[in-house]
């Protein structure tokens, strides 16, 4: 299974769906390190990306693991709340075939805030 | 290039964004239906999905074309206004190797209306 990508937009400038702020290190970019202090699941790579093009519903991140695999994009995320649950979701995500976790065993926060997703490319 | 996938949400109940409506057939199957009703540029593919996760922005399509493009996502789509400028806008895609068309090349709803963008896998 894995060989999959968690891509992280570093230039997000909400947490969990608020007003845009001008702190630095922007929200995005403190998602990015929040991950990067916790190991991941094995076959998973992090992958830093400026602008997932959901800006209004950042923190944003991607989820895409190869030809076979459905991409998912989830928003409105928090840096200091929602990391462990992230994690939780990838891990679920890694072990599978094609990326359709079963609904129940997906994280609350990737069941109610997904952005869109894209089916597998085969 | 080209080999490109055009996947258009069929159970979209939303126009344009507006309020989700009971209509049948659903705004979703009607995008389906009046881009099918067109000549698609070469090696683009019209494939129905049933949801794309982004049912408040519906109507929503997603351009993919793999592993060495970016993936996207645009919303409040109206099968009524907007079928010219998708097929406008897939065409730009599917001319590119890596599926970012140049700003100005966009058309306005692509530039206005993306809900998400997903980098490519390798």
């Amino acid at each position: 299974m894995a060989n999959v990508t968690l891509s992280v937009c570093t230039t997000c400038r909400r947490t969990a769906g608020g007003a845009p702020c001008e702190e630095e290190p922007r929200p995005g970019a403190r998602m990015l390190a929040a991950l990067e202090a916790h190991a991941l699941p094995e076959g998973v790579t992090l992958r830093p990306v400026e602008c997932l093009s959901a800006c209004s519903r950042g923190c944003s991140i991607a989820l895409s693991g190869g030809a076979r695999r459905w991409s998912y994009v989830y928003g409105d995320l928090d840096p200091d709340a929602h990391v462990d649950a992230i994690l939780t979701g990838v891990t679920a995500y890694a072990a599978t075939s094609d990326g359709l976790v079963p609904w129940r065993a997906r994280p609350e926060v990737f069941r109610k805030q997904s952005v869109a997703r894209i089916p597998p490319q085969e």
